[in-house]
């Protein structure tokens, strides 16, 4: 029997339906919460995600401004648009769209955002509150949806084997930080391995939970993957495909069909975690706009 | 053949010898690093930590106060206390000893120390830029020593199981992340299992490196030990011993004789990690004074 589909489109919307209520208090309250969004460049990706994160903010009501700078922007620049931001009192979320590009010193930028309107969760100060189980910190929106995916799909993590492939600052480590939690959707025992890993089967084979965010398409095969396990694919690649107009296709880090005849449950590429990952940037949104009224 | 011993007395005091150059200069050039503890409460093992610590500081050249208080101290003198550190300019590293007596909230006061004076590396945002392995992040003094033993007995890391057992923030989580990094003591595949974990020998009998921080007597038998395995004890354990004048004896957190048998090298306890924590903490004084003397 293939494997359950975990449809992060339907959670994705289950939640926002929930945090609508919030929103409508925070606005009757005087507060729209509101988001900035920095994109620095053409990557044509990144074009889209901002676009996406835009169109949800204008859907779930709150305020949002994109800031689009040419690619050849120098790094004061971008530092001064987000003191600017830092400052301004209708923005409670800044994200930075990455990647930027090479002039310009990433974790230099990702520092200047006040930590209390990184909704990204990248500053260090938030990565730092997270991995110590601090609620005020900011979880990153991909490895916070993972979490509520789970959550709300009756899988428990506590005492399981959770192996997380990538090691990347963004989804790896910080989703290594909130398995560990003790707490629902914590408490596993988390591996995590990556490119340098040896023998990477061995270990994938015993994820009774199996997160796969390492960026290679279709990297992960039936084979590597343990009989019955819940299988969760946070990449996205773009694959040639003449076949289709657009000329190309999106696939995850995993053999979809494949891992579908082994796993118990699997989240599709698009329709799992992307949608999630935008739904947790709204909640990131809001937490950050409630800490501005007054109690 | 028993398992060569790693001597963290011998390393230890390489590295102490290592870092009195770089004490000279320092103290040459007009700035003598200073190293503040902060003890609340007469816990015996606590006071004899930072005994030890203090002597450390003497005997490496570098200026220490320790502030004891009373257990019935209240938060708001130990928020004074550590402002007024904060400001002392003979003060570069603060070090608050734990545990704190249960009417004060840890995390508030680790989070009132100045991040640049934070040698214990318990701040989130130095927790934060260890995790995202930014080099000026103070990185916590015991996960920071074992690596350093790793390192000078010639166990590489890269591309091998490194399996912690225990996932407190002051040795598990951190210790995690430095095996996580890509660089020299890094570049592992990481298992973190804990008092939640189902079947733990199934997971530490997989550790290459096996690094025990869980705070168990004698927790780990030679039959959760994979044969020819490097083992670290992080614990340090009193046990009764009415045969000994002073009535206990200490113990790690792994059956020591039972261990050697099976694994290829181990720490003793004490005399393993506990030297490298105290070494560790030195370095980051002197890392902490080096900011404040200009270039």
């Amino acid at each position: 029997m293939p494997a359950r589909l975990i449809d992060g489109v339907a959670i994705g919307d289950t939640m926002r339906a929930e945090l609508a209520g919030e929103i409508a208090a925070l606005v009757a309250a005087g507060t729209t919460p509101g988001l900035a969004a920095v994109l620095v460049g053409d990557n044509p990706a990144s074009r889209t995600y901002v676009r996406m994160k835009g169109k949800a903010c204008d859907d779930a009501g709150l305020y949002h401004e994109t800031i689009e700078l040419p690619a050849d922007t120098g790094e004061p620049e971008v530092l001064a648009l987000v003191r600017r931001l830092n400052a301004d009192i209708r923005i409670h979320g800044i994200l930075v769209q990455l990647p930027l590009p090479p002039q310009i010193n990433t974790q230099r930028v990702l520092r200047s955002v006040d930590p209390r309107k990184d909704v990204d969760g990248f500053h260090p100060e938030n990565v730092g509150k997270v991995a110590v189980g601090d609620p005020s910190g900011f979880r990153p929106a991909t490895p916070y949806g993972v979490q509520q995916l789970l959550l709300r799909s009756g899988f428990a993590t506590q005492g399981r084997h959770a192996v997380v492939v990538g090691r990347s600052v963004i989804v790896g480590r910080p989703m290594a930080s909130l398995l560990l939690q003790d707490g629902p959707g914590g408490n596993a025992t988390v591996t995590v391995c990556h490119s340098r890993t040896r023998d990477m089967a061995s270990i994938t084979r015993q994820g009774d939970i199996l997160i796969v965010a390492i960026g290679k398409p279709e990297f992960i095969g039936g084979d590597m993957v343990k009989p019955g396990a819940v299988v969760i694919d946070v990449g996205v690649n773009r694959i040639d495909d003449p076949t289709l107009k657009k000329g190309y296709r999106l696939v995850g880090d995993v053999k979809f069909e494949e891992v579908r005849g082994v796993a118990e449950a699997i989240t599709p590429v698009p329709g799992g975690v992307g949608p999630m990952t935008i739904t947790m940037l709204l909640y990131n949104t809001v937490q950050a706009a409630r800490q501005w009224v007054p109690a």
